[in-house]
């Protein structure tokens, strides 16, 4: 546990992060590390807006470059997922100066493309975990209280709680990582437990992105499959006839890939921590 | 154009079918074809039940070989999409028999997971096309009418009006094709004219299933992509900020791939049939 005050850079490659934000989670920071408070810098793109996005393409790219090549952060933090990062992932990748591998990077759902690409290029600090916007959630603020014990500490009890028994770990939402198999982002997968979760899907949409992945040769030799919780499942017309569950573990038995049970993340403020490689 | 009459058989590999269809769509074809009325078996399994699908995945493989492994059919037609096919395409493939490979192929939307299969193993009859069930749209007839003008006579009319002067063709749901890339479907689409088309997505969906498709490196290969119609676009929350147009030149322009411009197929009448491979 470092005494040193731990600076942490706020960018969002995706959809825009709302207002309260940016108040809200620098004061419960206060209130937590009273004498070490981490300073949390927003980066002012968080608020831009173009589109669907916080930003057009080149600004984005050029806000998480800010941050990620300046000495003086810790940790990229995404300020939340929506929709985005992978229009930007290229132009970020092929611009990273030498700091950016010594930071942590936190967030998930849609970051998960950045956290491929940056895992897939050797950085040790990436991690699936709550996104800053998290704290506008009922209770939000366990989940913010979470990502800042991982930033600051690396705090082992932020951690998925399988993780500490695994060789290698990786976690995805289960739509993001069916989006960028095939493509430049896609990580070596080989002895990593791979979680998976998802929000806002009906089940044949899980079903059927649950047979692209497991079909898929570098996915068919992590050591194992675990579902984190599936959430907001849109109504399936008709009655799909098997729950999430039996949906991953049919297609586990199929691929011939290890069903290792329930992991404990996902789309809610008991979303854990899950480090990209080796947790030691 | 054959004076002998046309045997088809329709299966429902995903979703089941409407029982109006298996009245309404011989009706047609004896109006069509008075002299020569082809003869349209609906396998019974079209109407079953399990949960999501038109019966188990063994039931409806096991139906699907029944009609493509027999010798008297000329023609497999999928009764419609819907979501399932993914399921059976495996055990499907492993057991087809010889005559399979002289048959005529037709269907579209979820019904490409199979077409991509047969034409990555050889086949030559596979094709983009209505399924029976459009019968049930709003002036319905147009559809079935083209769907059974190339299945009988393969008459030149019928087809998606670039397909002649292109050297090679395919076409797909971008959904669809988003998920059998990097499995053991995906067929080689080198020097291919790629359509696409969409149905009930939203335009940030429709812009991540691109970024997947055109980050692909088998996709880099084709020699052009078609945008097809994208119809019952959902709302994107907010305005996404590019027509899919936009998005579909947008990602070609990143990708180096030729943009193509506008294909005459999607989820509706006017649906053109587009073969898989060459044309003649």
């Amino acid at each position: 546990m470092s005494s040193a005050r731990c600076k942490i850079g706020v960018v969002a490659p995706a959809s825009r992060m709302s207002a309260d934000v940016a108040t809200r989670v620098p004061a419960l920071a206060q209130r937590l590390y009273p004498d070490r408070t981490p300073e949390i810098v927003f980066h002012p793109q968080c608020f831009a807006s173009h589109g669907h996005f916080a930003g057009d393409d080149e600004k984005r790219a050029r806000a998480f470059l800010d941050i990620t090549n300046d000495e003086s952060y810790d940790a990229v933090w995404f300020a939340r997922g929506g929709y985005g990062t992978c229009r930007v992932v290229e132009s970020i990748m092929c611009r990273l100066a030498e700091t950016s591998k010594r930071k942590a990077y936190l967030g998930y759902s849609d970051a998960g493309m950045l956290l491929a690409a940056l895992y897939r290029a050797g950085f040790e600090g990436v991690a699936h975990g709550p996104v800053a916007q998290d704290i506008l959630r009922d209770a939000g603020d366990a989940a913010v209280t979470r990502a800042l014990a991982w930033m600051i500490d690396r705090a082992p009890e932020a951690l998925e709680p399988t993780v500490v028994n695994a060789e290698k770990t990786v976690a995805f939402n289960i739509t993001v990582l069916s989006h960028l198999l095939g493509t430049p982002l896609e990580p070596d997968l080989e002895g990593h437990v791979l979680m998976l979760e998802e929000v806002g899907e009906a089940l044949y949409r899980i079903d059927r992105s649950l047979f692209h992945i497991t079909s898929n040769a570098n996915v068919r030799r992590v050591s194992g499959i675990m579902l984190g919780r599936c959430s907001d499942v849109t109504p399936n017309e008709p009655n799909f006839g098997m729950k999430e569950e039996e949906i991953a573990q049919y297609w586990c038995q199929r691929a011939g890939i290890p069903w290792l049970g329930r992991a404990d993340i996902g789309h809610d403020t008991n979303n854990k921590i899950v480090p990209f490689g080796a947790w030691l």
